[in-house]
């Protein structure tokens, strides 16, 4: 257990970091016109296939970029495993490919040598990062500051919303899109983050003692259940893991009983809607559901935590607040310093 | 929990399929003509790219099948999100994709849509599954039957490791290799089923009241780590779940306690040889280390299940074999019928 030295106010810096986020996501679509930029010279290399590469936080941002290029740009996508790389030294040949390197601090040794490889097999390389001159952004061709400012905590919080938006204003503007659906970010973030303060402290209350969490989504809302799980196995030490709805009733459900809470994320949308038939299963194996999103308020469920209503393909980018609220809180609850999590660095120097 | 009719012994499915392995393994390689033919079709499309669909137990599958073409084949590659064609009706450009459906069954009314609109859209289509005249394998232009016979338990075990072994022939095929590593995986699986019993046996008693495991392996392994996690899961109702060793070194870890059972694959080769350092940094967290594969006997574990050796890349064939045993051992040690785990059905028919 982390002990904590009397001097230093818990989750102080992952609170604060937090609490940025409305100013920070209102910033970056302010500065949309240098990505939209940027996007235009991924348009003239017309990719045909793009690969994302990251690794924690970030991979639950790539994962959700994943959606959006096949579904906005038509292309079909893959998430890298970086070990081919790394470890087993693939020369793939990555013509036409459009390689999206994501990383808050931009200093990752694999995900440096994966941009690397890939520019020098053909690819177009894009980083996405909040460090401006980080390695990884000079590896790449191009470079997406997703100005966040300084990162404190341990546990990425600002660094990851900002991703998310920066990926969508990326994507949606190789397509020539406006950015429209991003425009009320950061008021619908402040809404939520004001709105869900009180959810949030009656669902750590009630999963103070929990063991064990299943968050589960789908389509866009996938990457949220994922970083949610990330976000509370973390900070709060729960064993929290992460589903697509689909895969969790093709065969893990069995494991769903009375003991396991579930967070099940369900905005509008498409998404949402099919998370009817995993909500009535995991109901009927007596889960005790706790619904997060914009149609969270009509869905069968123990808790819900609500959030403003907005375009599908943007609500992760507020779906994760209340998450991120619920692992501080718990963390707290549970007698430990989020901001210092046991046996975790800021920068992962895996290979 | 479910209930046992008297006259039903439980796991007897289950059991029995487990120990077909070898047969199912050495009449596959027998049959690796007919896999070469088809690999010839598919190397004068000359794909670009590769996409991988499936759900379950197959898409760990997949997973295996990405690193093969990743590294064998020099070929990009990435794991279909299936709700981009069936919920967001994405309509990708698919010109110089190779699409391979992996299904044991054939019947996933997901796959099939996903099957169908890569078809439409350009994709050379590939079924690999146990059902001849599924579905799935008349929506694609070219079928590959693992002939695993009929499956009677509801997890999977034979077909999953014979798909292995049929994507293997197939990739290896694709390069124009011989196929030669997996000649002696019929023999080698009688050996590992042989040899494993007693470790099997002391890791039964000794998880018999362990909560939560983690499951981790890096490179090809890692389909393992998340077969043996969703095996577990399935039948034995461990909350097991499984990450790649860097990316739970990323974040996760912090979860890493002395009540965490951790299941590490090390195999002789690369992916092995970058498990040091996740088994070191899971051991000074006191995590219970059960280590299973070719260098499992040098591992710094507290049970270890070795296996015989073979070329890397084949594996994760062999890996799964103790996994599979576990999650038979464990179920019944607790009191459950993995023949007929709550909640599930053979055929999942997500969309």
């Amino acid at each position: 257990m982390t002990s904590i030295s009397p001097d230093v106010t818990p989750g102080k810096h992952m609170a604060a970091e937090i609490a940025e986020q409305p100013a920070v996501l209102s910033g970056l679509y302010a500065n949309r016109a240098e990505i939209a930029q940027l996007a235009e010279a991924i348009r003239r290399h017309r990719p045909r296939f793009a690969l994302l590469a990251a690794r924690g936080s970030s991979d639950h941002a790539a994962l959700y970029a994943k959606y959006l290029v096949e579904v906005l740009l038509g292309l079909p996508a893959g998430l890298v495993s970086p070990s081919t790389i790394t470890l087993y030294e693939a020369e793939p040949d990555l013509r036409d490919v459009l390689l999206i390197a994501v990383s808050q601090s931009g200093g990752s040794p694999d995900l440096l040598a994966v941009t690397e490889t890939a520019r020098a097999r053909g690819a177009l390389t894009v980083a996405v990062s909040n460090t401006a001159d980080s390695p990884l952004a000079n590896a790449a061709q191009y470079a997406v500051p997703i100005g966040a400012g300084t990162e404190t905590a341990v546990a990425a919080t600002k660094t990851y919303s900002a991703t998310l938006l920066a990926l969508y204003l990326l994507i949606d503007a190789v397509r020539e899109g406006t950015g429209e659906h991003a425009a009320a970010l950061g008021e619908l973030a402040e809404q939520a983050l004001t709105e869900c303060t009180g959810p949030v402290e009656e669902a750590v209350q009630r999963y103070r003692f929990a063991d064990r969490m299943v968050a589960c989504a789908r389509g866009y809302s996938y990457a949220s259940a994922c970083e949610s799980a990330l976000k509370l196995a973390e900070t709060s030490y729960l064993h929290a893991r992460a589903y697509s709805g689909a895969d969790l009733l093709h065969g893990p459900v069995a494991a769903v009983d009375p003991e396991t809470a579930v967070l099940a994320i369900t905005s509008a949308g498409r998404g949402g809607a099919a998370m009817h038939e995993v909500l009535d299963t995991v109901r009927q194996r007596g889960a005790d559901v706790l619904a997060v999103g914009s149609a969270a308020t009509h869905a069968p469920a123990a808790q819900r935590i609500p959030l403003p209503e907005c375009a599908e393909e943007v609500a992760p980018v507020l779906e994760v607040l209340p998450a991120q609220r619920l692992a501080l809180g718990l963390a707290l609850a549970r007698g430990f310093d989020p901001d210092q999590p046991r046996g975790l660095n800021k920068v992962t120097r895996t290979r």
